[in-house]
């Protein structure tokens, strides 16, 4: 491995500095075939699941609350959760929160739900 | 899914006060066939490689250096990385260091190196 090639280091806060788009999910990091992906939200999303994948979701700043059809998950900032394959979930932040998502190459953001709010191809920022 | 099975909001900094082991990584989470584990790292480690595996390394305190062998990347808290597979890297701390490693659930911390510093078999916190 060349000095050129040498992994980057990847400030997580810098890129959170580089857009402020909501709900428009920028990958940051590859590892194998999951992406690494920040994304601001505020608001709610909609209803949704991945039949395929479990979904990592760490909060970088603000507070989340994940929906479940039976209860719901609340994540302050340095806490993450596992939303597990094919549970159905909305995510809802009352302030904008900004996020670190982990999930396979192939994830889109809507899951198995589509419509309008669907990012078909993130961009790398 | 019910509500005891709602997943759990996972606290790192809390979890990270719950040992003190230098180089025995501990698991927090799993997604699909990865881990999340927690480390505490101080001084050098093995030089080796995951010859089937990326590998991420996310400072959560204090600062890493990771060695390859043409160069160095360091990492700050907040800072991620991604080793690629087959490279051979060795991770340095001055100081005691807090790390969130990701990596498949059958990836051995000292990689195709073995030795004493192996840990087999980590365990969940």
């Amino acid at each position: 491995m060349s000095q050129e090639s040498l992994p980057a280091a990847i400030n997580l806060r810098e890129k959170l500095t580089l857009f402020s788009e909501l709900w428009s999910p920028k990958i940051v990091a590859q590892m194998n075939d999951y992406y690494f992906k920040l994304v601001k939200v505020e608001g709610e999303f909609v209803w949704h699941s991945h039949p395929e994948t479990d979904e990592v979701f760490l909060v970088m700043e603000g507070e989340l609350r994940i929906d479940f059809r039976d209860g719901a998950v609340e994540l302050k900032q340095g806490e993450m959760t596992v939303v597990p394959r094919g549970a159905e979930h909305r995510p809802f932040a009352q302030r904008e929160c900004q996020i670190l998502l982990i999930e396979p190459v192939e994830t889109v953001n809507t899951g198995d739900a589509g419509g309008e709010r669907t990012v078909v191809d993130p961009e790398w920022i």
